[in-house]
């Protein structure tokens, strides 16, 4: 029991990062670099620096579809940028501004090119293989609108929900119901969506499926942020058959484990270099959820 | 004064919707129409259903630059779509199942084909006029990473920021420590970008301007949540520069005022049907911040 002291914003909002949570020292507010880090560089065309985050294995799984397609072109070094400082090296910055992960440098070309925000890269390379796009280019809108609603959704589902029920440093009732009922509503969205289509766009598994699946799919799986019983996940049967499908996927399964850190240790691929970097993980172990 | 009570989130969350603050009637857990509502469709190809809101805005700056260029089958028909009710009308609910402005129809194919997401709609009229995309193929992924980063951090600043600091019922020190932290994390961002560019991906304006403008730049022009001083806008000092080249536009002035419905009432055009629409606010009048 204590007195309850009503908050009075100041004039000029001021940096006193007293209570952040989890993830207090990772947050600043301000941009650009802290320290000289050059970023390392493989032998693959593509470099990926990154975090088995949602995000981050949104690019990963792109990876691995193009990969079992036969698309040789698509071979890429995966290097961990973990968020504990890395994201504020000089190196990382300049490819990535925002210092969020996933950033790619494609260095197929004449000049290394830069492409941060996993949708952009999703849609980068999409359109770089020409794969996982709409075969009609009727449905791409409808490809765009799904995948635009990721990236707009999302942060409501991550930085809100996610956020304040699993790494506030107190449980907060008015946060925790506004962004639980927003990402209820998101679930109903794909649950409603879901009910007459094989895929989110429809009969074609593409871009957005995989923009989608590695939040809203993992959700419904139980995988983040153990909130499957609180957020009722199982009543949402259309995304948990989409999500399971996707799941059982050999390439999804891959890129899902790479540049993790954390979970069962025979599923964390800390960095991948070469296809055979998958080899000591046995199918049963990638099957294993 | 009063007891403190520690909240203990239930094992499953119930929507209760107690105290939501100034929005808390438009928001729900579930997605869907409730009543059945055909829409409005007028005399042009392009049908928006939309309101002058940052995100409503991106669509009807970026029709009036096209028609500016004289594309003249960028003509538009721009209905009022209130957040009362009305995005959960039937017909509003088949082109955007996520029931969120602004929504596109275009006519103009065989078959009427739907867009949602505001960042969707900008690639989507981009591609099909091939206008405001960056002339050098090579710039693409560029134009891509700002154009999603726009969609992935503003529901940090509208979503977040926005709704603690100016709508939530209390004033909680939590969020609003959280997401004025962020808010001003991402305007150094642009801050830092726009120090050695015109615009946000260089020399020319694109999609990208028209999508982070009515979010940033408008935040930094004093027009959003009456948090200039609180964020120190006035340091930003190349996103202002920028801000106010961008609203200087005549193409800018006419679509930010389409859809509007708060602010001073001269400088709201409800619907938008036709380029006369415009006539009766006065060039001095669209000036006038």
């Amino acid at each position: 029991m204590s007195d309850e002291k009503i908050y009075v914003p100041p004039h000029v909002w001021k940096s006193e990062v007293k209570n952040g949570g989890k993830f207090s020292k990772i947050n600043r507010p301000t941009a650009g670099s802290t320290h000289d880090a050059p970023l390392a560089v493989g032998k693959h065309p593509l470099q990926l620096y990154s975090l088995g985050t949602p995000n981050g294995v949104k690019v990963t799984i792109l990876l691995e579809e193009l990969l079992a397609l036969g698309e040789t072109n698509a071979e890429y070094d995966a290097w961990l940028l973990r968020i504990n400082g890395m994201q504020f090296g000089s190196g990382f910055v300049d490819i990535n501004p925002n210092s969020k992960i996933p950033a790619l440098v494609d260095h197929s070309g004449k000049t290394p090119m830069r492409i941060f925000e996993s949708g952009a890269i999703l849609m980068y390379l999409a359109e770089k293989f020409e794969a996982f796009l709409p075969t009609d280019p009727n449905e791409r809108p409808e490809m765009l609108s799904w995948l635009f609603w990721q990236m707009g959704s999302a942060p409501f589902l991550g930085g809100g929900f996610g956020h304040f029920y699993a790494y506030a440093p107190e449980k907060f009732e008015y946060p925790i119901d506004r962004y639980a009922m927003e990402t209820k509503r998101q679930l109903d969205v794909l649950d409603k969506n879901l009910q007459n289509r094989t895929y989110i766009c429809g009969q074609e598994y593409n871009i957005a499926d995989m923009a989608i699946w590695p939040w809203y799919g993992q959700l419904v799986l139980g995988r983040l942020y153990n909130a499957a019983e609180f957020l009722d996940v199982k009543s949402y049967k259309n995304v948990c058959r989409w999500a399971e499908m996707i799941n059982n996927r050999p390439a999804v399964r891959r890129g899902r484990i790479v540049n993790k850190t954390s979970g069962r240790l025979e599923l964390q691929l800390r960095e991948r270099h070469d296809a055979s970097d998958f080899d000591e993980r046995t199918q049963d172990k990638l099957e294993a959820k």
